[in-house]
């Protein structure tokens, strides 16, 4: 079993990984920037060390010194959470050069599903359903021309090396297509370093509905369910429920042997996502990503499953076979994330950073809550926006719904700006509530100015 | 359905009826002691109402000004939590007369089960398993010479209208039993305007484990399981778990439909618990008493059985069904609570009511804090000295220790001194955690000074 952990990372998800390493009596090094000596899991974790200057490229990702405190410190492991350095291949194996464990995939599976063309070729292959589209990268305005006639505009337009809504293009007839196509290959040279665009049908009417999958190092693979995402605003979520309230239990075991049969394709070892475009109204779903990491949203899973995600990633990491089996799984309830934000959602979500003066979380039954944040504790405007994790479990949809809005009714948080008013709103609208929506919701419904 | 709900009580439990009642969409009324202003209750309430002076007897005890608010504010019910009015017959039957549903059983019920040598027959009567001794109240020496003689000595003097551990007293032979009967006598006059003793067999080497019910006014009544609550200081509970290490499937089923038995013999509606003293060794249960209330420890079983128990009371009083059937009762996974009381465990557990400078209730996967705490918040010294309730639930039992430890290590209280190194001692001590010990372990075991 893994003896020392170092989290290459900050925040909610450092502190995720402490608490379970210290559950497991596996002993904690954090790192941290400058700008963050003050923060949670520097507090809780048994070490902690400073890596670099404020900026994340400075600090959190930098490799030579993440790897130099771990190996000064001994650690035999590296969880590194989300974003940051979970999804750099590069960082996972010099990991493996320096015979430290990288908590996650091999990087060669975090390779293949990190370039979305070879990505989508492996699943067709694997005979994952994929949405119609170019096979690889295109060549020429020609060949995208041809390939967009055969589907149907509109199409999208997406940069491999892109990812989380960023290099992505949408183009509805031929002109915007050529132009567009241009655009995103400049702009994923600029921001990737790597020109390839592919181009897919554009289905507009979808949920956001991904599959939690986890294997271990003997080629075991199981699913422990979905996730509806399709609460977001620009392409970033905002709240997370399990079940999906838009999925049938046919289409739910499909889309869960897809998943597993995804994974598999790439011999995936660790807990990762399969995200899927899912056509409600025809009830057909669609490779969309896979993230080789734990997701922000991980914790309904675990409410509705009662496995802990971040232990049996170190299990698996540690060389054991997965504790359970696919038949062993059992769903439970529902469960809902709402993520909170420092952010003014009266002022188009305006940052807001500053200090926490009053900190009082939600207790009781069925409220959980993943934070980095404290009484007092300064947010440094540098990093990730979101302070907050607020989880809710209940019997019912509705229950968890009702819970939620208890818990974020009497969450104190003073001295900053949150998301907390949007989420009450959104909890108390008709649509959200009657749960028959797909991911534009939030560009149909403004929640802060309802009535 | 009840639309809106006074709670007649403070501190955690209050907390928690508010916290029901919200997700419920039910209106509430606080109620507080001039003592009791800034308390967390007063500000989690839709309204509030100053009831009295800060001695209980003068404020959360007194049943004219409570009604009275109850009433000007309109509210169909009352709700009684733990202590103060709850096992208060004459209170309950008093909201009767003002029409107002009274949260629990008649008062026929409460009577019955509130004077223990009636509880003791009425078992008898319905068959649940009794300890050897008197029929009933002990008329003179003689009769209890002659009782004890037949049961063997030691033997407890009981005072029929004592409970919690008051109004008690062991006699290991005649010279104790004569003299012990008298004290006892005089005592019980004095505390409970009752002299009234019976005479048990005194069973040294038990555990108590106690059975949660729940009943309607239909006649339904179900069993949640069993809580383990033999690590008790002076007969205060300090912490409770469930399942019980000690209990065999063979004798949780009995005792559970002893439980049942015993609730049906009173006709009983709403939540209630019996206790039962568990002859570990020899596994034989005998009936102890009956809270007829919801107690400090039922998170435990809303961990495991996923009832909301303050929930389904709000809802057999309103007039409905019970919510499930025993069959449909499924438990899954290990819950321990941590009563995390206002003392130092280092000078005998005195007192310690002060003002909470900085405060931070742990979090995560698996934890719930149920407190009226908060950053600031001062302790009045007039009341209970239990300021939060942490619980912990996880696979096993091995998890739940584990994952406790980890939530009291991080749980920050400065200001005030608090029993928290005396919890995260007791899950360090071998004894414990093996499983195997009876009520006497904080007698034998100094968890504050083990190595």
């Amino acid at each position: 079993m893994i003896k020392k952990v170092l989290i290459a990372n900050r925040g909610e998800i450092a502190v995720r990984i402490i608490r379970a390493c210290k559950e497991l009596d596996i002993e904690t090094v954090a790192v941290y920037s400058e700008a963050d000596r003050e923060a949670l899991h520097v507090q809780l974790a048994d070490e902690a060390y400073c890596i670099g200057p404020k900026l994340s490229r400075d600090s959190y990702l930098n490799t030579a010194n993440v790897i130099s405190v771990a190996k000064l410190t001994n650690c035999d492991a590296i969880h590194p959470g989300y974003g940051f350095l979970a999804e750099n291949a590069d960082f996972a194996d010099l990991c493996r050069l320096c015979n430290i464990i990288f908590i996650g995939p091999s990087p060669e599976a975090i390779s293949k599903m990190g370039t979305k063309d070879v990505a989508r070729e492996t699943m067709k292959a694997a005979g994952v359903p994929i949405v119609p589209g170019s096979n690889g990268i295109i060549n020429d305005s020609d060949e995208a021309l041809e390939i967009s006639e055969k589907i149907g505009y509109p199409v999208i337009i997406k940069a491999t090396a892109g990812g989380g809504g960023k290099g992505i293009r949408v183009a509805k007839d031929k002109e915007e297509l050529i132009k567009g196509i241009n655009i995103t290959q400049q702009e994923a040279l600029t921001a990737f370093g790597n020109p390839g665009v592919y181009i897919e049908k554009y289905i507009e009417d979808f949920r956001h509905v991904e599959i939690q999958v986890i294997g271990d190092n003997f080629g075991n693979v199981i699913h422990l369910g979905e996730r509806d995402c399709s609460i977001q605003r620009r392409l970033q979520k905002l709240l997370e429920e399990t079940p999906s309230p838009a999925l049938d239990s046919e289409t739910r075991e499909l889309m869960g042997e897809a998943a597993v049969k995804a994974a598999k394709a790439v011999e995936y070892s660790g807990a990762g996502t399969i995200e899927f475009i899912y056509d409600h109204r025809n009830r057909k779903f669609y490779f969309m990503e896979m993230n080789t990491r734990i997701q922000v949203e991980h914790p309904v899973t675990e409410m509705v499953t009662g496995v802990d995600l971040i232990k049996e990633m170190i299990r698996v990491a540690s060389g054991e076979k997965l504790s359970l089996t696919q038949e062993q799984v059992e769903f439970s309830g529902w469960s809902i994330e709402c993520r909170i934000n420092a952010e003014n959602p009266e002022k188009n979500f305006l940052p807001s950073a500053g200090k926490i003066e009053m900190y009082l979380p939600p207790g009781g039954y069925g409220v959980r809550v993943d934070s980095g944040a404290y009484p007092g504790y300064t947010i440094p405007p540098y990093y990730d926006s979101m302070i907050a994790k607020v989880i809710s479990y209940g019997a019912t949809r509705e229950e968890a719904i009702a819970r939620m809005k208890r818990a974020l009714s009497e969450f104190v948080i003073e001295g900053i700006k949150t998301t907390i008013p949007f989420h009450l709103n959104l909890l108390e609208n008709e649509t959200f509530v009657g749960g028959d929506f797909n991911t534009k919701f939030l560009e149909i419904h403004d929640v802060m100015h309802q009535k």
